[in-house]
């Protein structure tokens, strides 16, 4: 039980909307099929937006929310799966872009690809209850409309760019804003299943034996699907049997937008109700590490979820990694 | 204070030694040249391993000094600059690697480029400390001999291939292992000068316009080392503000193996002795974020340094990042 709270929340969707007559027609699919499979209807691409761009202005979005100033923060945490550029960390990029004070934040990234967000918020949760900072920055921002592969007609229509970002700070004596509890699983036996090969030292761009499609998403989504239906029911017994609240006590679900098949599995096998389930898939895609925080973060801004509500995070991502945080906003 | 102990280390060095001798031949250099203006004499480079191969080398024998074995991890965290691949994330292809149970342990990964060890450490140290997590294994693996750029001579000799690791877990009540207190400050206005500038979402692969220049490492080395030897001294100064150390209680120092110049200033303007810092750059050369906690694995197996030693870590990395972290070990 961590004294932390998500002290303002902010995101960014690029001008750029793709319908799904758009890609229909670019892909040669026939009309209606993505809505019909996947659940999306349109999803946002970059056109001169950048990584760090996108993720600059969810960063303001967030620090004008939470009524703090850029001089605020002292760490700044990407949690995404794609960085700008190989190096330097992309936080430090994101300093740079937010013209933070040079050197009163500490600058890095994490990665859990999908589950990046939660996995960052649960982690630096024990730094700000702890006092060791005492405003972190947590963006995730995903570039992926460029590494989608055109012949591999599931996932090249599934997913969109965005970013989010939240502020986290201690929880004042009077604040009921708590983070409970979190679980994380890594099931590596399923890590061929989504991929990209390429992209670090064992596919280098440079290497003449890498491959175009080295480069872009692989997707074996039967068998993702397959893998996560089977574990998240157990996964969300040990999740609840490790503190002290009932599935029923829960006000509002935010699942990572994986796909149409995993939210209805999340909906209908685990007991919510439809208008539990927070769900911006049909409208933004598969935002990667973004979907999740962007969902709460669009929730949070349209007063979905409210102060006070108790909040479950869930989702998988490629690893296959399964995880969960309960908090009361 | 963090109740934190490092069970266990160790380490992975490539077979394959590339000697100054061989690097002038191959490169058109001066005899002598390397080592004089880098202080390096050899480095590894891999043959047939990769940046996960090299990591679970290091993570087993991190184990076997820990006397734990592979079912006590309950989180595994890279903390490195390059990834294998772009999906998944590193943490889960060492977990298949090293043939962990499915699900035992949460799988991610950290990048703060050389310092990312340190803040990995510091970071999980306040997880362990609460019991989030029992038994962490941290690993640091770079494959960096495929990016460097021929053209550019004094990053091209500079570095070399390793991994290293540590296991992380509570001290019990009769142990002074103890993490002290780290700081790490980001000064972005240095982010070009250390740089891969492909690799992201900004100069994609498969981009026609990505060069291959692009995917190698550039570093300005004179416009780092002024920008490090101008914060490093104030930095410490707020280091050694933050807790009850004075320099003077300090046994052994391992610094991040940057350059031959950065450790100079490091051991005569800081004040302290030749002896009491850690220097292996001459025969492994910069390991980026593998170099510190390799030398600091190679001084404990050594007895270089050993049980209770109050130690300090400190170095900088790309970002600009400054670095330091005190524990009694």
């Amino acid at each position: 039980m961590l004294p932390v709270k998500i002290a303002g929340l902010g995101w960014y969707l690029p001008s750029q909307r793709v319908t799904n007559v758009d890609l229909e027609a670019r892909l040669g699919i026939p009309a209606g099929w993505i809505e019909r499979v996947t659940g999306v209807r349109e999803r946002r691409y970059v056109t001169d937006e950048t990584t760090v761009s996108m993720g600059a202005a969810a960063a303001r979005m967030a620090l004008e929310h939470a009524g703090l100033s850029i001089e605020d923060l002292d760490a700044i945490v990407m949690a995404s799966t794609a960085p700008q550029q190989a190096i330097p960390c992309t936080a430090a990029l994101l300093q740079r872009e937010l013209n933070a004070p040079q050197g009163a934040s500490a600058c890095f990234d994490f990665n859990a690809t999908c589950m990046s967000f939660l996995v960052a918020l649960h982690t630096m949760a024990h730094l700000v209850a702890a006092g060791t900072y005492r405003t972190v920055l947590l963006c995730s921002s995903e570039l992926v409309s460029n590494s989608l592969n055109p012949q591999e007609r599931e996932s090249a229509v599934l997913f969109g760019d965005a970013a989010a970002a939240a502020i986290i700070t201690r929880s004042q004596p009077d604040e009921q804003s708590v983070l409970w509890h979190a679980l994380f699983e890594t099931y590596s036996e399923g890590a061929d299943l989504t991929a990209i090969r390429g992209g670090g030292s064992r596919h280098h761009p440079n290497d003449p034996a890498t491959t175009p499609e080295m480069n872009l998403f692989y997707m074996n989504g039967p068998a993702i699907f397959k893998q996560g239906a089977r574990l998240i029911g157990p996964f969300l017994e040990r999740f609840f049997s490790g503190f002290t609240w009932t599935q029923s006590q829960i006000d509002i679900v935010v699942p990572h937008q994986a796909s149409r098949h995993a939210l209805d599995v999340l909906t209908k096998r685990l007991g919510f109700t439809g208008e539990q389930v927070i769900f911006n898939l049909a409208l933004r895609g598969n935002c990667v590490a973004a979907s999740l925080p962007l969902a709460f973060a669009e929730a949070v801004g349209c007063g979905q979820i409210v102060r006070g509500d108790r909040v479950l995070f869930v989702g998988t991502g490629a690893g296959l990694t399964l995880g969960a945080l309960a908090l009361t906003f």
